[in-house]
């Protein structure tokens, strides 16, 4: 099954004002990202508004990375629903336009027991026939899953890797401890990478990384080779990118990053309020240091 | 415009199991509380399990609605989204279908600023052309409404009401102290009718109203004549149904109830849970008590 | 067994710029509210500051108030701890210092179990020898009491009643309906107090009442005459007064309201912030509005 | 100034069943613990359950820690309260008795602003004339500092450093980046000790320490080296009491696993429960795993 490895950026959805997916805009950072050297590309992730997005959308979306991709690096789109149906429904589509694999986000309105929520992504991994990395949010999702019910997902085929957008790093410790090598888990932007690679992650997915690809290859080089002191310090530098993330919205702070590079991603899709000049300067100068395409 | 005032049902969406709506039972049960004298219907609330419904799902639920009810009583649907083009769509899908009104609900992913909220209503007014009852649910939206944002809310000519599903009964006094006769308040199934209608409630928009329709009439009347001690001692009675309400998945609950009272309205959509044994006797010992149809 | 209704208001602690406790305003306050007409008065409640007071000035604050009362009406200090052995002492100190009850407050540090919750209020009321008032505040204290613990709390000769302080109105008719005659239930500012007496309960424990005595014993004049029209309408007036409390800080607002009308108390104890201009001319305003004392 | 580095046990309380404070067990276990060669203590943390103390309780705890100390390492007490008046007599109190530096605890009961915490920390400053370590736990605190404030208290002489309960430890890093060499960062037991220290941390303070000294110390010193690959294999083994302690009570789960290992340091003070059964049992567990003294 394919492996999913290194840096794994969540895209971002360019839209116009009228509200359509810029497919060129989308083709063109997917394919710039792979040359720089991603490990794979996330389409329909938290920074790639897919709550925001229809089902038309959505698919259009996993067309266009797919084909600018063009089988370089894997592409492995988010399949998010509040019903079994609808997820697999997205999984047949998103497999048939040509995925990957599948990160898969539950969405939760009424309250759910941990049992409907293995429920959910055990329906997903069944329809899946490729491999799934489950994604926990606690702060976006209603849901968490359980460490014992992370255990019991992790033997099934299909479910390789689990990515976790808390931010308690120790969290991520309690699952390796306890899934060992029958799960690999990734890093989020509220983690600090590098920590997560030296207790045994496997890489991150992540949304700065739409605007920072260089030098988060080169963070994972570094990780990779284990040479931790290396790694820490392009770490601290790199932080101030997360932060940001942390502090605006994330799709409004990588998408006003994006555009100082020269990307037409456009706004985030309202109501979310357009990208605010502080967070444009902020980021503005969050690269500048970085300087990442030097 | 058309006036809503009394006992306002928030329809279940009875489903099969291989997920289809079942149109018929919805059509009966809708006309059955039409006959035993409910002021309005409204289909897609939260108990009507809009989160779990494709936008085709949704429409088809309107149309069956809006057919059953045949110009009796107002038809106000829910219109719930994360995004102004998507509720703008199903505000006019939904018009066109027929519907009087619209309970407007916003759905969140991201943090949104009161700006944004604001700007998500509006547009959802702009393009009712109908009367607009805002939803606000802290425990199921992410998103609260100020009660400055209210204020300014109630301005809009089509925003008629706001129905509060907090259970800060507090809270509706003082949107009532500050709105006046710009906006009618209506209670959820979390404050007590009773009391909301004795501090200047319009009625009540509630998911228990489809199974006990005869009961909530009766106390709405002796509320609406200012009976106050016949009206609480009612209240306490049907008090049971409430709590079992808050207590169970508000889907599950109500369609449980509904199944004891014959309507073969199917099990909430999964992956939430087949309605539970426990939930099941609760009710019926409820509805034995109450004697609804008696 | 001294009976608990009417209206209690929960006094302000005085102190002054040295910390120490300022008696004789303390007394006259004490005093004053009596001749208004208030059903008993409650130091060491939330709006007195406990939880910046030590053991002597804890103490202190009782011996003043039970002298000033004289007798008049029922003294009901706050006992609150985090242990059970602290609380006890508490009590006894409290009762050899003339105290007629006791309103019983868990403090918690870490979580603690429903049982473990459970065997503090018992211990609290093995120890009192005098009424025992349930004060539980899902906002301030840690732990809050499920429905099933209050009806067994509720068997205990001791524990005549249970004051509540979230905004949930409907809890309060859950728990009258569970626990009928066994438990008195009073209202808190957070409440609509002229609700809560429709629904059954016997009066309301708030800070507001030190500053509008006489129109809180006349609404709940009304109420206990059953002229709910009358009292809804003076209740409207009166809310104004509740919804600054909720945003300012408790001791501030009343506080505030207190210097207004003449009384020396203070500001609240530091590290909290003197109180706000802002939170005194909005005060004063509706002081102004309502003429308490005309 | 005291330099604070290393690993610093938090200390339990040990408690006979009348409450009283056993001494002669709290000398034993500071005095092994400094032979086993931490490199501070700190009585009176959560761990020490300093809320369930009273100010005669919490002077004992200091002088009998002092005194079995005897000058090997820094005694560091907790220093916790609501008020800034008691905090600084407990700051004077405890520096009387001996203290080397002070871990300054703010307690919440209203909401206060980031102003009113500035100024209570300040004062704690103000008042120590020894080495401060600011603590913050958003668990169990109600107030948490925000970055900006923490920048402008780590340029008070007197504060050298910051310990942090939370389990977000990418917010640990912001802090590094954000104060340098103005601030001394340490670890709690909810972060992973190893990539705190890889990250520039210079120790922690925690309750699990007292347990496991030998292995903890070891810990430490591999991350000294900067032998990371070697630190990290050690954290993951010793990550299951970290666990345990999250699980558990925190007092509760540090004082199983020492009567497991001959301190008869009691129970934790009700109404908190006695160890559980399952507590002890997983103790007994991971201490036979970790073979600490071996």
């Amino acid at each position: 099954m394919t492996s999913l490895k290194g840096v794994i950026p969540y895209l971002v959805t360019p839209v116009d004002d009228s509200g359509a997916i810029k497919g060129d805009v989308l083709a063109k950072l997917t394919s710039d990202l792979i040359d720089k050297g991603v490990h794979g590309v996330t389409p329909l992730g938290s920074t790639g508004e897919f709550a925001y997005l229809n089902a038309q959308q959505r698919l259009k979306v996993v067309e266009v990375v797919v084909k600018a991709a063009a089988g370089r690096v894997p592409v492995v789109p988010g399949v998010a629903s509040t019903s079994i149906q609808d997820a697999v429904a997205q999984v047949r589509a998103y497999k048939a336009a040509g995925a990957d694999g599948i990160v898969a986000i539950l969405e939760a309105y009424f309250p759910l027991s941990q049992q409907d929520v293995e429920r959910y992504f055990m329906a997903v991994a069944d329809a899946a026939d490729a491999p799934v990395v489950l994604y926990t949010n606690p702060n976006f999702q209603r849901s968490d899953l359980s460490i014992d019910v992370i255990a019991r997902l992790s033997r099934h085929p299909n479910i390789v890797g689990l990515k976790d957008a808390s931010t308690n790093t120790g969290r991520l410790l309690s699952i390796i401890n306890r899934c060992g090598d029958a799960l690999d888990v990734y890093a989020a932007s509220s983690h600090i990478a590098a920590c997560v690679m030296m207790i045994g992650g496997k890489g991150w997915f992540a949304g700065p990384a739409c605007a920072i690809p260089r030098e988060s290859v080169r963070l994972y080089d570094l990780c990779h080779a284990r040479r931790w002191d290396e790694a820490i310090a392009l770490q601290k530098r790199l932080w101030a990118f997360n932060e940001a993330f942390a502090t605006f919205n994330l799709a409004a702070s990588v998408k006003a990053a994006l555009q100082i590079q020269g990307y037409a991603v456009g706004e985030p899709i309202p109501p979310q309020s357009p990208i605010s000049d502080a967070c444009r300067s902020t980021m503005a100068d969050i690269l500048a240091r970085l300087g990442d395409d030097a």
